[in-house]
């Protein structure tokens, strides 16, 4: 993975064939393509001091995992030090290090995952998990002021499926296993566990559950917290286990408890997780709605409907137009923009075509199901004035879905500060929280004197309502800053989530960057549950100190 | 409610009108329903202690909710002594009232709720909340020992529908709700909650959370642990509010901690809950498997399709045939009972009628909706050699499902012990598990030398497994006291799940009567992680001491 960006090295997106791009982006926000991205730092010229290990720690670490597993050159301390957010990313490309771990040990069992827990807290010193390092939350990194020596584990050598018990539809798998090492495994016997999030490619099954994670087909297959059965998790008292039942009434969850710790409580490595039989059929459908709100209606509906279906999404007008001038010469988005199509919009269904929504339904299931919910789906479209755009957009929407990381970064080489927000709030409540977090952005944007660019999908359906996803990028005044520009909007969108019924995030964790809305959200009373629980499992603050509560 | 029995005063269970039933536990269990029932202990019989109260509590209580709302008399205190376990009733037809409640207050609101914890705990007392008093595992007794004043706080006067969002399908309900008054107040607007445990005409909403319920519809509405979203709960530290947000990555969910906390965190006073809109169709089918494995195969293929149905509920063989014994002379169910039926299933489909097992499947939804899936699990029926038997059945069964804790009363008046255990786990695991409770009961049985009886359903589906739920029922024999016998027995089904890789109880909550497992169930760390929220929360232990962890 790159140190200064998202995914693979040999991995970047390019603007070249998109012809449309540069000038909506030129119109839109005011960013200039053809000018050249700024260079970046090279690894050598970071300033990367010396570890602060003693070496009875290093000795004793060295002791669980062997050699081969204990590094402490540059290179890997850099890795582990932050996420992924803007401004882990932004640090980064400066040179801004903060606390680096000292050490980064790969333990490659549950053994020596327990024997490292038991040093950094016999030594005094600070242990941070560490998956596959895409959190956007800083849930990663160590205090700035942490004195103590900080170790990263790393448990990218758990990967393993352990056993499938085809019977019950359940997996046993070590929890440093990669989305795509996962699905793989467990694809050669006919399996998929149907959890999809956008950082699939670069995030770990333990990653998912310390921080909630949702997924692009949650829908059907559940977001994490459902999807997680059983666990072990060493923490400093001992190993916890967790029976993988279905269903019980043990108490106050401690599944759920482990379930978004990030952490805080130990070092999980093993989940017992539902898996399903690979569908018969798999579709994704796009459909185009004249209005945000008539998408948002249809997709309630689709919830309160008999209908089952894999994924829901419908992307605001401005969401919308991006899609259309990110699509590629050849692209299955094109047919959409042929003036053909734009008329039959506008004449026959009286689109405004600056106001139309892009949407996507999945199916998945018999052939059967896939067209008995089709019809129910395509029913309900029309009701609210949509129209079907076939198979060919929501194929191509499926190929590129973990593709929009590596977008922030070619913005970024371009001085362009691009994030996301998401919250979930009740259906009654969507269109209010929009409407606020749209103008309290827009008004961060005038105040700072900068064309920035927001706009939103519906990502999730519940029963009860849905996961707004917000997307926004500011190509920051010199005035300031650009760290300070970002964080006016970003607060200003967190804020407007809390004042409007939302929650500080439907599945990107707490970590450092959300704490600050930790007691608006769950109350005081929430965050002091989460407190006398964080102390009493770990008094020394030993675990992933000063995460979600701030403490 | 009655103070010595289930349910309502003029509503009891007869064998009258029953032909089938004398013969049958004559010949199977070996009671003599002939026998007169024993007569019941009257109320001015018990030796009911004066209350350990000083004046300057009841003053401070008294001052709160007022003087109509602070109940000392004997019969208040029994009726919430205990809850209606099989130990309770006995206990209290013997007159063996442990620790009474020295007073009981019924607070109007929130703001009197924060009142009377504020009083407990500033005088030292102890405060038991309690919903509809139906709890069967010890969550409503105080310590046989405790020595601080007892304080039964009854919510019963906090029962109204708040507010219905409409838009979100969600209600805000006042926790003291009881089950049939929550459904007419959301059924006169057109909505249902969803959830009917067996409970369900007796308990509170309050109570279903605080013990982690679960209904016969939760194939489709989910257990209570879905259902509910926001809640509102006084704990020793101020109010805590969690947001009806549909899904959250906020940390550890505190949501879940207060779902199963039985007391211990705070009372609960309010919950936003999912409702839905009634269905235009709702329907029961009864199916006859030939095996109890061959119902449980077909339960699980439904399941593992893609039919969404309500109900998935199938009888081992003994249950089946207690179902038969036990209908009315002019039952639907007897149509499966004539000679020409039978001589169908035994010729025609090959079934030793001995083995035969009892299902029934519900489906909700559009007339379409319910058609298509009788069709998918109808075939899923035939696979595995059943026959429907149409809908007769299932109303029948519709319109007696709350009827079966009145059935113990009346054993009990004969002397039987009758009693339920249930469990959850994974699909592969329901035959072992079951194969082993039922050898572990008869081994009890054998050993003190009495004519048990033990059957059993599958009452819930889950993707990765399903809920058993056993009963069984001992005439005692003279030479041990009869909650001994009744020890013995279900403690060797309790530990028979824990051996077999089930949880203590799928939805009857922990209490007392299930703690000495918990640490088998969830681990001992998990018992610690449940032990410092409840110490941090009340480090006095003033809320419900000793449930849950026994501490």
């Amino acid at each position: 993975m790159k140190w200064w960006g998202w995914g693979e090295q040999e991995i970047s997106w390019s603007h070249d064939d998109k012809p449309s791009l540069g000038p909506f982006v030129r119109e839109r926000i005011g960013i200039d393509l053809d000018q050249p991205p700024a260079p970046l730092i090279e690894l050598d010229q970071l300033k990367v001091p010396d570890p602060a290990l003693d070496d009875v720690l290093l000795k004793a670490l060295t002791a669980v995992v062997g050699d081969d597993n204990v590094d402490q050159t540059p290179l890997d301390r850099v890795v582990h030090t932050y996420g992924k957010s803007l401004r882990d990313l932004v640090r980064i490309r400066r040179g801004d290090l903060g606390r680096l771990p000292d050490v980064v040990v790969y333990p490659g069992t549950e053994h020596e995952v327990a024997g490292v827990v038991a040093a950094a807290i016999e030594h005094d010193a600070v242990l941070i998990p560490f998956g596959g390092g895409t959190n956007i939350s800083g849930s990663l990194e160590a205090p700035r002021t942490e004195t103590r020596p900080v170790i990263s584990l790393d448990v990218g050598r758990m990967a393993q499926v352990l056993d499938i018990d085809e019977g019950s539809n359940l997996a046993r798998v070590e929890a440093g296993v990669l989305g795509p090492d996962l699905e793989r495994q467990l694809n050669a016997r006919g399996w998929t566990i149907g959890h999809f999030p956008d950082s699939f490619n670069h995030s770990t099954l333990g990653g998912w559950i310390a921080t909630r994670s949702s997924g692009m087909q949650s829908d059907k297959y559940g977001d994490i917290a459902d999807i997680t059965r059983g666990l072990r998790v060493v923490t400093p008292n001992g190993t916890l286990v967790v029976r993988p039942v279905p269903s019980t009434s043990t108490g106050p969850s401690v599944r759920e408890m482990v379930l978004g710790s990030e952490g805080r409580l130990g070092v999980i490595t093993e989940a017992t997780v539902h898996v399903h039989r690979l569908p018969a059929e798999r579709t994704i459908i796009a459909y185009l709605f004249p209005s945000w709100s008539a998408g948002l209606a249809a997709m309630h509906d689709i919830a309160a409907s008999d209908a089952h279906v894999s994924v829901t999404r419908v992307s605001d007008a401005d969401e919308t137009a991006f899609s259309f001038a990110t699509t590629k010469r050849s692209s299955r988005l094109s047919a959409l923009k042929t003036s053909a199509f734009k008329a039959f919009l506008k004449k026959r269904k009286g689109f405004d075509l600056e106001r139309m929504c892009l949407s996507f339904v999945g199916y998945e299931g018999s052939a059967e199901h896939v067209k008995a919910n089709r019809k129910l789906v395509g029913a309900i479209v029309s009701t609210h004035g949509g129209v079907s755009a076939g198979e060919g957009p929501g194929a191509l929407y499926d190929q590129k879905k973990f593709d929009t990381p590596y977008i922030r970064d070619f913005l970024l080489d371009r001085g362009t500060l691009a994030d996301v927000s998401e919250t979930s709030t009740g259906w009654s409540q969507l269109e209010p929280l929009y409407d606020a977090v749209i103008a309290a952005a827009r008004a961060q944007f005038d105040e700072l004197g900068v064309r920035g660019w927001i706009m939103c999908h519906l990502s999730h359906s519940y029963h009860s309502g849905a996961c707004l996803y917000f997307t926004f990028a500011l190509p920051p005044s010199a005035a300031l800053d650009p760290l300070v520009q970002y964080d006016r909007v970003k607060a200003a969108v967190q804020q407007a989530f809390l004042d409007n019924g939302g929650t500080l995030s439907h599945h990107h964790a707490v970590g450092t960057e959300h704490a600050r809305w930790l007691a608006d959200d769950i109350s005081p009373v929430g965050v002091q549950m989460i407190d006398v629980l964080f102390e009493g499992v770990d008094p020394g603050h030993h675990l992933n100190p000063g995460k979600i509560t701030g403490r």
